[in-house]
């Protein structure tokens, strides 16, 4: 593998360039008026497959943003890795806080600051210097590849399901690979082992058909920013931080003291986490470590609330509506759809008959789990281990990866989840950041991951 | 009298192209980028004083927006009334609820809508045609006549009592007289006997240093907004509709059994109203009417709320601040500093070590009363009568007019209240109308009143 290796060394330069042309498309899925760039990304990373020799490439329409699908097939006997990734980013705002514009790729002290550096087009363009990094040398990969990189993954992978419904055939393949996760620490290499899911509602509480001025009116109707703050309450325990929805917990599969252990374990400052959030103190379920509040135990946050008058200065209105965005993290075997049930009958249960409530599901994806002994595992765990030079750790993440709940599903495939992502590297907030030198080692771990699945007897 | 009365039947096509013009200027005091405009309906306003006949007309400039003061003394001996007004108007978003541009003064139905044809621009272009009337028709006003319009009611009359205390010996009266409060009902004049106070202040959360990602480190820290909502849900008690912040309702005055008996006859049609503004069910502090929650008894609202991501679809941030503006209407005796230090304290009290909280004062006004029986409030009764063709009711106010309580502690002076403006006139909303016959009968009823003011002995 030296020449591999040796071949990612000597072409930095280049593929940082590269890097920086796919973070200047400002591919924000969610935002209408962005279809067009985030079409335009679907072409360029097109255009990058092909040159760097894959056999197919195509940009699939879906009635959202395009799927760009890609494989090289000239393995046959050896396993099929189908790595699974996304072009889409999220929202900027609040734009001020940036200190950088994000769509102008910009180094600093090691780092490469832009909208999707870390989430996750830096991540997919590790495997795709590998891959090149292979072809380029040796003219072949180790294994077959099949790569499926959704412009979707920020707005619930709308299409992405259908997709691999359709097309389940041309998908076939014996592990899924994902890179679009954080290492533990600077240094630290990490196999993500369980992904939370999520399900994301939106609460809106109406009062009177229009907004009201609360001298005239203040004191005579419920107020709905009143309301919706009350039924918003009512859904956590202040004291404890439990979610007080009934029926949240139920089917949340309990910690057995093994796994607890082996969590403890984890190097976890909790001093440092604290100062570097610039939060007074931490707060999470009682009972639980901060390490499993965030991976293994389910939560619910309130994402944006509006209401009223919200801009400079006092304006005496009485609104006639109130909104929340809420979502839950989810951990094996809690439900997004049955969760967001649970959710809607709470907000029955509690609203008052003063103003009118209803929830509305924005989206939803399963919670998953892939063995620690299984062989894709292990190989990427001796991959990582030459690339960083010492042994990954192995985690729970937090956030959600909906479609590794649905490779599962759909394909029967396990899914090997290593990122090169640092913690609080500012995915989904200002300032979002790629460490270079961990992007470096991280297109020589896919490369050798590759090679390492190629000699994995036991994955076929 | 007659013969000005019908100069203000002749004149009404030109009062009422008058008023649009006025109505045209986006006076908007709380928006920086309006303040030209604000101006410019200073020197607008000026003019017509000028035009009219007014002896002396002035735009004084303050640190703020500027004040029109205009006067006509030519009545040694007989009694002065000081009138109030205001020319700047509110924001008009939702602007895509106006059904015609705010700014384009529109009449449908007997309606003028616009912003500013109620709250307070038409109100006081109705004394500005009754002076003209007085003025083309006799050369002389029946009184002597002092006018202050203000251009910062909408923003807390930031200026005013500075202009006042420094125009003491100028301003001096025997009554002061506001059109800014509604009738009780199409076609039934009202004179306000009580107005509420206002304390407004802005409470912000904070948590983490920057938004973060609801996945990664949900359930690891407390969010600003679900605390916000927890502080917000508990300063009102849901069931009874009390303002549970500790000290509250310590200084209300309480209501007499006679008063409450006057303000239980006043023809007020609970599910008319109800219907009107669309609401499932009327909602107040127990134990009150309708009528008394919304004049004679303090509230605490919402008038605004917001956090993290509030735009179209999901975004899985965790906020890092929360912010919500409150606005308390107050009764005799409460102060609405004293209020903002309760409220102030009750944070400090209720918020937990897990977030920084803290409040800012956006701005207070006390509460007023005039007596019943107080020489001006007969007279304008009188006028009332004959314009209307029915004597008025004495109603309390739900709205806050802070400069009546100025006007007392500075000048000494008490304040009759009659408006022509109507009940859901979309004061502070959009749509905002004001109806043309109420407009007509008011020019006519401040002709009489002024007139009926000059024989009134026991004013001086």
């Amino acid at each position: 593998m030296d020449d591999v290796l040796a071949y990612l060394d000597g072409s930095r330069d280049a593929q940082l360039a590269d890097l920086k042309q796919l973070l200047e498309i400002p591919s924000i899925s969610t935002l209408p008026e962005r279809s067009g760039d985030v079409a335009r990304c679907a072409e360029a990373l097109a255009g990058r497959l092909r040159a760097i020799g894959m056999t197919t490439v195509e940009v699939a329409r879906t009635a959202g943003h395009p799927i760009v699908y890609a494989e090289w097939a000239g393995a046959p006997g050896a396993p099929t890795a189908l790595v699974y990734g996304h072009y889409d980013v999220q929202p900027v705002d609040p734009l001020e806080l940036w200190d950088s514009p994000p769509f102008e790729p910009t180094e600093r002290d090691g780092r490469l600051y832009a909208r999707g550096a870390a989430d996750d087009k830096g991540q997919v363009h590790m495997h795709l210097a590998a891959l090149a990094a292979h072809l380029s040398t040796r003219g072949r990969l180790p294994v077959n590849v099949k790569l499926l990189i959704e412009g979707e993954e920020e707005i619930s992978s709308l299409h992405l399901e259908e997709f691999i419904r359709t097309n389940r055939d041309r998908l076939r393949a014996d592990v899924g690979v994902i890179s679009d996760t954080a290492m533990y620490a600077p240094g630290v290499p990490s196999i993500v082992y369980a992904l939370r899911g999520i399900a994301y509602v939106q609460l809106e509480v109406e009062g009177a058909r229009t907004d009201l001025h609360s001298g005239e009116y203040g004191g005579a109707v419920a107020n709905p920013a009143q309301v919706l703050c009350e039924i918003v309450a009512a859904m956590k325990d202040p004291r404890t931080g439990r979610v007080l929805v009934d029926g949240f917990y139920d089917r949340v599969r309990d910690l057995d003291p093994a796994e607890r252990a082996e969590l403890a374990k984890l190097p976890f400052d909790e001093a440092a986490y604290r100062d570097e959030l610039g939060v007074p103190v931490l707060f999470g379920e009682e009972g639980y470590s901060t390490t499993e509040r965030t991976g293994a135990r389910p939560t619910l946050e309130i994402n944006g609330i509006w209401a009223g008058f919200t801009g400079e200065g006092a304006k005496t209105v009485l609104p006639a509506k109130a909104s929340a965005k809420i979502s839950c993290r989810l951990v094996p075997d809690q439900d997004p759809e049955e969760v967001a049930d649970l959710i809607e009958r709470f907000v029955a249960r509690v609203a008052p008959p003063t103003v009118r409530a209803r929830l509305v599901r924005l989206h939803g994806g399963r919670p998953a789990m892939t063995p620690i002994d299984h062989p894709a595992v292990r190989a990427a765990s001796r991959a990582l281990e030459r690339a960083f030079g010492q042994p990954p750790l192995f985690t729970r993440e937090g956030g959600s990866i909906p479609v590794v709940a649905s490779l599962d599903v759909l394909l029967g495939l396990k899914t090997v989840l290593f990122g090169a992502a640092l913690p609080n590297c500012g995915m989904h907030a200002p300032n979002e950041w790629l460490d270079l030198d961990s992007y470096f080692r991280g297109t020589k771990a896919v490369a050798l991951f590759l090679n390492e699945l190629g000699s994995a007897p036991d994955l076929r």
